[in-house]
């Protein structure tokens, strides 16, 4: 079985690892299909991010669709050449915070492809890969792997819809337009949001948030004065999601929320600087989302169910032997939205 | 009468205004005790705070209390002689902000002493006060009048208790034990704190915070370790009230917060450096506080009813003629906590 | 001008009544579509409902659309020839409960066609209205007047969804399938339920249910088993919007509702039998909802946007003169969903 | 080691059974004080309540303290000698309901004397009691064994606390005033309630209420009109605790609730009719209270603290061997308020 190992930053190579047997509740997974996410270009570009260091080759990877291929004792709701959306999330279900619902702060949260603790947690960019029953997510006959592919980033927008509390009636201002922005767009449209301005410095990404389902999109390097406009009489916005982790775009958006709004914070950033008076005198809700949870099973539903179009955000597919090519494309944000691997 | 009127800053006269009568529904107030404020201290020492500049003479002062000295036609819930604290917050309840019972955020506030707008809200520090019978809420025979002056302070903290949801259960961290910080733990310990750790940078004031009910203190100018050992295990506070405006709080705090907690931000600070990455990792609610609306009444209430006591928190009170010397104690947080001018 | 009075049950007579000119900030609108509400049913029916009974002639109705005809002093955003749906709901903004933000609990609320206050409140029905510019909503070229004037009962529906919180992700029971429930569907979908289930004791308006968008629809008069198979596991639904105003509604929805979920009662039914033991050890919320405030806004937003279609529900329109009938086939739920009077 | 085995309605005997020894993790608990709840009359008087029935032999009681006797291997926070009080609740901590951390609603809760499950789940009435060390609470010096046993009921009604969401600011009404409703009145004074009204037909009660924290009691059977004097202008009370179970009290506080309150019902009744049209009208919100999770640990935290005092509410203690004449007293709210037997 071949695998993508990253040992370094720009050192991504091919590899051989041997094919393990599915334990009782496990099944084995064909993967198909993988999405390159942020913390991947992370790895690969700069050997990982914050505090965040690869001290140990690990496989990248945690965005995968593929079709079951073996099964382990004991599964009973899964069949062989079921396609499966596998979830990369592995909460010990048994510490304090996932006995309190908080799984996504499990204190020995095992997440594919995870640099954060020693070892790391190996990831989901393999031909074979054992996951848990639980874990693999049966995908319709009318979705695409690619697009079931995208389920795990998609429920990370879910999850931040969840920490927005209601949209009805919410008018939405999306700050970044990169796969994780272009899927809140989605999510927020899918759960009510009144209205969605979205912004960017990038037509071409602002070109697919309108065709996602944003209702206007500002281009913010050509056009700041067109976002400021909405800062009269204390601002427009009732809930940001900012997915840009960038501090012009936090602040700009400080600027046009209206008193008692919610910023949800996706992404991980640096230090960022903040009016800490326009947070007070507003009275805003600044507040950080991980993840997800329960939103992964949710994001299969809703991408089977035909309710939301996760396809046109799926920009290019290359083979595994063409990985290193498929992370350059990724990082170029001006050729590519989301690209996948297929193995 | 006398009227305590800031021209500049370090320019602070007392000057003689004239006494007018009250008009319909309102009532004149002659004002006992004024307490100062930051925000007063702000205009006496820089001339303003932020965008917020001096551009004409204002009286300062919104932290007054006094007796009722005649009533204007239709006031019929108060009486010559009662005794009250005067609200400083008179919004429109017009706007639409007020129409959705956020009349802190009004449109049209007039908040006393305020160089906000232009021309200036007019301050409360002065010897007679023309004011809505609804601005004025009775003092029980029991309580003090320097006592009743706090309300307005304690309000603030009130709304803050507010802001951060139940406290039924909650650990509860207070960064900054001025007179803010100091009502921030009455408060708290009011509504149910199961425990209350203060921080601040001086001895004087934290001893002050015992005196008022934190259950224990750090010097984290002396002992930053004692704080930052509550970060194991992700975290250990549920809430934090920031009541120094300091971005060494605001930091020190987000690592010793659990995951999904709440940061209140009390104070109009500039701007702050925070590290993204903990508050997203961390899914912690960071929430401006601002004013107050119906906690005016409450603060009444509770300090009518003798259920909290205000009075360790008043250090120091000075004739209306020196205070130019109440001013310089005022901004000496060694020398004092709250400090008031007797009219 | 002509106006559809009820005098008493069962007599309900179409009477000249002379035009008024509209004031400032007025408009005068000519009536072009009125829809027939459960209470104008109840009125025509018994005479009222519960305690509020007809104590003189009062003109009918509250769900209205038609064209501006004429405007008052100092109306700006308004022109004649505007297609507007009318809000009926008219609160003083200036009561105890206005002032909170709860318009729809205002004291001194003027509804359309309410005989609850003495004298009764005159209502909609009548070819010609005087309005403030406020109450109108401008309807999109694409709408027809029909639908437009669906807002008001949507607005209810909309009001309930706020009511319910967030629905990302929630399973969701709708009971009883009338114009209410039917737009309790809709107004569901369209914020996100992941999973709609309706019940009615008619397969008509069940057929109906699924054309609006439930994922499935029981008749529980034929298969009360279907919807009791819910019950495994302490219950299925996290939220149920009740429309019927039935006991056994509410408590076959008791039974299959989850621990910790929500119950939103629509419609004023009279006494109910509710088992307090279910309610208790489930910890189940039963929440009532009562007309609407900013949902009326909210309602032509998504109407003119398109995000919804209405048009399913209006079964049959009625020229005035044939007022009577209309009111007879509004009441029988076999033949018909919203029925409306075209003025 | 004796227990109190209840075979049949007032069929209640003291019977040998055998002592076991602690396994890995649990402890040896020498039982002090048991007090006797509401169920525990339930099961005396009428051999259960509801659906549930005795249908074999139980040991009853569940609110219990004592002495640490003996520790199984791997126990290193507890040592023998230590006073501690034990909870009942015994959730699963592993199906979907412990996972969201909804433990009181676990699929397979062993909850101590409850007859529930069949077998049935014997109880704490007994000398010698075999629990997990993660039971246990220590008890401080300064709190009696009974106090400590109180802490139990207390939780219940701080998790009613928690139902009822922040108190700031609220006006309380307490319905019943037995042991639950005592414990409800101090659990929100503690929690910040702005004024307690409490209401009861009988003065004993009502007294003890006063004692323990409530601003005004008013008996209902004498002068039902004071309580509904409250109903002007929709209503006065934010939060009302329903601790009697009683249909009339659930009406008369629908009357007096204000738009938008919360009514949170503790106990198991059966059975109530409620006006559904007041519940709709006035958009009140009706929540039920199971039980207790984390607010048991709570519990014990106010008492050691002396953060409540619960004493005045132990009315009587009884020595084993006189437990009938103990369950009989408990029934005869004239005479009691919290019966305890000694062991």
């Amino acid at each position: 079985m071949r695998a993508l190992v990253i040992h370094a930053a720009k050192d991504l190579r091919i590899e051989e690892r041997p094919v393990e047997a599915p334990a009782r509740g496990q099944v084995e997974v064909a993967i198909e299909a993988g999405g390159i996410c942020g913390s991947d270009l992370h790895y690969y570009n700069h050997g990982g991010f914050g505090t965040v260091r690869l001290c140990e080759p690990m496989i990248l990877g945690h965005e995968v669709a593929g079709v079951v291929a073996a099964l382990g004792e004991g599964v009973s709701d899964l069949a062989v050449g079921d396609r499966v959306a596998v979830s990369p999330s592995r909460p010990c279900n048994a510490c304090d915070y996932c006995l309190k619902g908080q799984q996504n702060h499990c204190l020995n949260m095992r997440f594919y492809g995870s640099a954060m603790p020693m070892p790391h947690i190996q990831g989901a960019f393999r031909e074979r890969l054992i996951a848990k029953a639980w874990q693999c997510h049966k995908v319709a006959e009318s979705v695409s792997i690619g697009e079931a592919a995208m389920a795990e980033p998609f429920a990370v927008t879910l999850h931040a819809v969840n920490r927005a509390g209601s949209l009805t009636g919410k008018r939405v201002l999306v700050t970044g337009c990169g796969p994780i922005g272009a899927l809140a767009i989605i999510a927020a449209r899918a759960h009510g949001a009144r209205e969605i301005v979205a912004t960017d410095v990038m037509d071409t990404v602002l070109n697919k948030a309108l065709e996602v389902g944003a209702d206007r999109v500002i281009n913010v390097a050509e056009n700041p004065g067109k976002l400021s406009a909405y800062a009269e009489r204390k601002g427009y916005f009732d809930v940001q999601f900012e997915a840009s982790g960038n501090e012009r775009a936090v602040r700009a958006g400080l600027e046009v929320l209206r008193p008692r709004s919610t910023l949800v914070q996706l992404g991980l950033g640096g230090d960022v600087s903040i009016p800490q008076n326009v947070v007070v005198a507003k009275e805003i809700e600044m507040k950080g989302t991980f993840r997800f949870h329960e939103e992964f099973a949710l994001a299969i539903d809703l991408i089977n169910q035909g309710r939301v179009d996760l396809r046109p955000l799926l920009t290019e597919t290359y083979p595994l032997d063409d990985a290193v090519r498929a992370f350059e494309v990724a990082g170029d944000r001006n050729r590519s939205m989301k690209v996948q691997i297929a193995f």
